[in-house]
């Protein structure tokens, strides 16, 4: 549903627009699209400036568009016509010289067949202008978070209700996502890691069919979707037998790492320096070539977004953006640990919004 | 894991990339790379012609490249590099003038950068070239196709064990999809549809708030993804109440129309035809104007491939494709039927290798 927000949205955008020297901006990614107006369909592009905003869609969607976005000029096609065509047909109208385009998201034929039947309009690539606006969540937005989490936590609790030594990987990340629906959760907000053992060395792993009585811990890394399409993003490690002294000691290192960078997390600090922050307490303990990836990322209606917290990030912490803060040490062939919470950053520090307690339990 | 199967597909890809004119082919889709090299992994790519074949990949793959495709020449890059600057460094020992590039894979951003980067190296856009062998399925794939159907099934028959007059379609596709994996899914096809009554209206509705004791019938399409990630799809419709007499009888005409088109299912057939068969059937019972989709699709690694059936399709059937047929009629504000089923193109006929009634059980 069209609200205020959306509205305000459209002209922190419009200004970027100008500011970026165009005269429009066909927004083609489709959680951009949702973002700006509400809508929630899909196969539907975004025209917006200054002195245009209008949704091009197909007849698939016209009752959608109506109930969702009523305030937003739309045009829509029918199936006999493409979308380059409709658009060959429509976007004239408007006699605007140059528009940009979101490179991350079209794909180069759509652009190819743009072009063609465009021209002489130009078209420029253009990234991040409407991701740049979704890093600062508004108040609804972090409701919605707060809700994403609350369905990955009580999904992941019904899961370990359920468990059995004899179970699979695989069957506890299905338990878990079936879990997290049953509160509420559209789906899970990315295939769940759930990896026993040795297999929580491998930080692309996902969820296969080693037992849980195979190993004494495991790792789970997983989140939920809120209806309005938000995204959580946890990781804990867990002890189902007797853990390897090895394990305990990383596991005390990438806590204290954890916790010492979420004490870092207030606006006007660099990304940079929070990633470092843990970073050095690794390096200190020894494992610094042990953790391979960035400290975190925004949350929102993708799963990774800005800003980054890495060691090349450029990225400065404000009020309103929602990061994971997740060290990990990954040590092959014995496995690894990574603790993932998800923070707000509020106007004088930070809050953590997930909540399942970080003790190491066998 | 590499096979002669992935061998012989790739010799197949060279004649065609040579027949396009083109010194080799970067395959960027990561199904496409899956389909000719059997690794499973993703942000890899594979540079194919005549007189190169490598991949392109990431450290975090390299155990599994090694495992699931020894044979191909593969390099890794480091974090440190992106893919395109590791691209630039490696294309050029090839010294080819020209390659082509999947322009339905690659977006605009990754292009451009490419393009930069590689010049005098020129980039020709494709498509299709991959996607038409994989239109062509071997005795390998028909099987996994087979179980996806019969896990798709099963999960189908559990699911309506399993309900409720106080269900929601929401609940019922979320007991559908676990109970899919249950019996070795990896994940639904695609967010099943579960329309209860005048939602089945809408061919692109997904699964809401209405609960199955508000209306008298159901329309369900649903699939399953194989462990090897093929698709099944299907669709049916059933009463839970007393069905309108209306709807009883669409129900029948789109039965006719799909027996009669899958009757029509042979070699040598152009979709075309097939398509109209449906659609005249529909047509000489009054409802043309309510059948606004093509007739079915290939199924396979993705959920929508060729050949298409519909009426401006030019494809021709060949033996090994598989597609759905599935002619719909859709009443706004009453309701629609769609029936589906999954046909497998035979040497001399056909194989519809899905098996749930058609019976409108009430």
């Amino acid at each position: 549903m069209t609200t205020d927000r959306h509205i305000s949205r459209r002209q922190k955008l419009i200004q970027a627009i100008r500011k970026a020297g165009l005269s429009a901006l066909l927004v083609t990614n489709p959680k951009n699209v949702s973002y700006l107006t509400g809508f929630t369909g899909e196969d539907s592009y975004l025209l917006i400036g200054p002195d245009a905003t209008q949704i091009f869609s197909d007849s698939r969607f016209e009752t959608q568009l109506h109930d969702e976005c009523p305030t937003i000029q739309a045009e829509v096609r029918t199936a006999r016509t493409t979308m380059p065509e409709f658009l060959a047909k429509e976007l004239p109208k408007f006699k605007l010289s140059q528009i940009g385009i979101e490179a991350r998201s079209m794909t180069v034929d759509v652009r190819d067949s743009l072009v063609e039947k465009l021209s002489p309009l130009q078209l420029v690539s253009q990234t991040g202008l409407v991701e740049e606006l979704r890093q600062i969540k508004d108040p609804e937005e972090i409701d919605e978070l707060r809700l994403a989490v609350d369905q990955a936590e009580r999904g992941y609790a019904l899961m370990k209700s359920l468990l059995l030594p004899s179970m699979t990987e695989r069957q506890a990340a299905h338990e878990l996502e079936h879990g997290m629906r049953r509160f509420g959760a559209l789906k899970a907000a990315f295939e769940p890691i759930i990896a026993v053992g040795s297999h929580a060395a491998l930080p692309h792993y996902r969820a296969g069919l080693r037992r849980f009585d195979e190993s004494p811990f495991v790792l789970c890394d997983w989140g939920a979707v809120s209806p309005r399409g938000y995204h959580s993003d946890l990781t804990r490690v867990w002890g189902t037998g007797k853990v390897p002294p090895k394990l305990l000691r990383i596991y005390g290192v990438v806590l204290n790492a954890q916790q010492a960078a979420i004490a870092a997390i207030r606006p006007g600090v660099k990304c940079q320096e929070v990633d470092g922050v843990a970073r050095k307490v690794i390096e200190q303990a020894g494992y610094s070539k042990y953790f391979g990836h960035g400290l975190g990322h925004g949350i929102g209606l993708d799963i990774h977004e800005g800003p980054r917290l890495s060691p090349i990030s450029t990225d400065e912490l404000k009020p309103g953006m929602v990061v994971t803060v997740e060290p990990g040490i990954y040590l092959p062939g014995l496995g690894g640990v990574r603790i993932e919470d998800d923070v707000l950053v509020t106007r004088d520090g930070c809050e953590v919004l997930t909540s399942v307690p970080h003790e190491l339990e066998a």
